[in-house]
């Protein structure tokens, strides 16, 4: 097989593998919180514990060509109100006002690109919400791109220097530079100019990583996703049973206002798939359940 | 008095004037209509009848000289679930990024504008949302720019018809052209192609309105208010007692994550005043006060 499909083969089949080992750990988490409930809702908890629910859907290329699709996993828990992640493996021609943007795309406009991307938004208001993605894209050029941020709503600080601390531990491995520099590109990149306000506490986002080594750049992927799905499920975990108050709700309903401003204001990636005729389905599954703007 | 200053205060008085009538209004409506309440809230309903409450703000140019300012005006109430007013009188220079795209600003980037902007969302499932703007803007040119929309939930063609009617008799009195010209400018703008639908039932949208003849559009602008009142009170009357049912109001509050998903990702109003350091809360006063992304 060329060097390049094998590639391509390696980081879908990857992107797969850790999809299934997050929904599995949250579907652990479900069963682990049977009876957590609060006041000020806003939605109904389901009468059981929450499992996911896949769909699958096509991509076509604005030509009729087909463009490859993805899978789509839901979930509204109980403990999980509303946690959709995606997988994708798409290929086709970019557009000419995306040719400018992207690397190795002005020289030949053709891409591939597969990824895993996933935001969960949380029942008990004492829990952050949450985004990880990572992706592998090709054009004349290849690199990989990603990141994960916390969102919570009440701070506190173990939680974020625990995610800080093992995003540090797990960059450190790869690049003495990687976590200072990743932890930077997030905090101005989760940014809501409009607001003056961050969207979180941040974590990382990095782009276009191609050290020349692919093994490299590919193992800290996977990395990337076997840190989200520990450290993440151990914030859930250390939080799911806190009691909170109808004030904390509201607090966290109003929060994700905020989630809602920054993703249809800013967010590249959902300009990105909304304007190359990604599916707007998998795109927005990233919006919280309920909101409120007082 | 300069004649160009005359016609700023005349504007901007009138803004002020429509602001007050619409006001009371919407507050008469509140009395008369109690006790009105039904399943899935999604919000507490106030003790109390609703009444506005106003909010001064002033905005301040880059370089640091005044730039105008406003009053928003904001009701949370039985029959009016969160309705927000706002008029601003402002003034300043466009950046480089606006100049190509505003008529006469590419001549000279000084410009100065007026409006009245309008949103209300309804406790009611069965009374549409609706939108109200009209605008008075100078720079090297100078123009009248608005128009309204309504946006139901529930269809009745006895409310679209009654809505697009008023409005076609107004624009008649004017221009034998205006009414068919501008509601397909608003069915253009108030579309979201990434979910191939329209916002709503449409309305009127105009901008760029200088016939030679200040008064004929002065009138025109006046009336466009004027009509938006009665005929909007009508609708609400009419159906601000209705009973509904759980689904109705649930599927009102998916409705209004396309008004989100519509005003943060195409809006013009909304790009313009966030990206020329408008007022932030004056201008997101227009999300709903709760939505749902199921």
């Amino acid at each position: 097989m060329p060097q390049l499909e094998e590639r391509k083969k390696l980081a879908s089949e990857w992107f797969k593998e850790i999809r299934d080992d997050i929904c599995q750990e949250f579907e652990a988490i479900e069963d682990e919180f049977k009876a957590v409930t609060g006041p000020g809702l806003g939605a109904e908890q389901p009468a059981s514990t929450g499992r996911f629910e896949q769909k699958s859907w096509e991509r076509q290329n604005e030509d009729g060509s087909e463009g490859g699709g993805g899978v789509m996993s839901i979930m509204h828990g109980r403990v999980f109100e509303k946690v959709g992640v995606n997988i994708s493996v798409v290929e086709g021609k970019f557009s000419e006002e995306f040719r400018h943007k992207i690397p190795g795309a002005e020289e030949n406009p053709q891409f591939w690109a597969a990824g895993v991307s996933l935001v969960a938004h949380m029942f008990n208001p004492h829990v952050p919400s949450v985004h990880m993605n990572t992706r592998y894209i090709i054009t004349s050029k290849a690199w990989f791109g990603g990141g994960m941020d916390l969102t919570p709503t009440h701070l506190y600080d173990e939680d974020t220097e625990a995610f800080h601390g093992a995003l540090e531990v797990m960059c450190n491995k790869y690049d003495p530079n990687y976590y200072t520099r990743f932890k930077e590109w997030c905090d101005q990149y989760f940014y809501l100019p409009h607001r003056e306000e961050p969207r979180g506490v941040g974590g990382i986002f990095y782009d276009y990583i191609d050290s020349g080594d692919f093994d490299k750049d590919f193992s800290f992927t996977r990395d990337v996703g076997k840190t989200f799905k520990r450290t993440f499920s151990e914030i859930v975990r250390r939080r799911a049973a806190q009691q909170w108050t109808e004030e904390e709700k509201r607090a966290q309903l109003i929060k994700r206002g905020r989630y809602v401003e920054f993703n249809l204001l800013y967010d590249r990636g959902t300009e990105f798939g909304l304007k190359t005729g990604g599916n707007t389905e998998a795109i927005l599954m990233s919006l919280p359940p309920n909101v409120i703007w007082p």
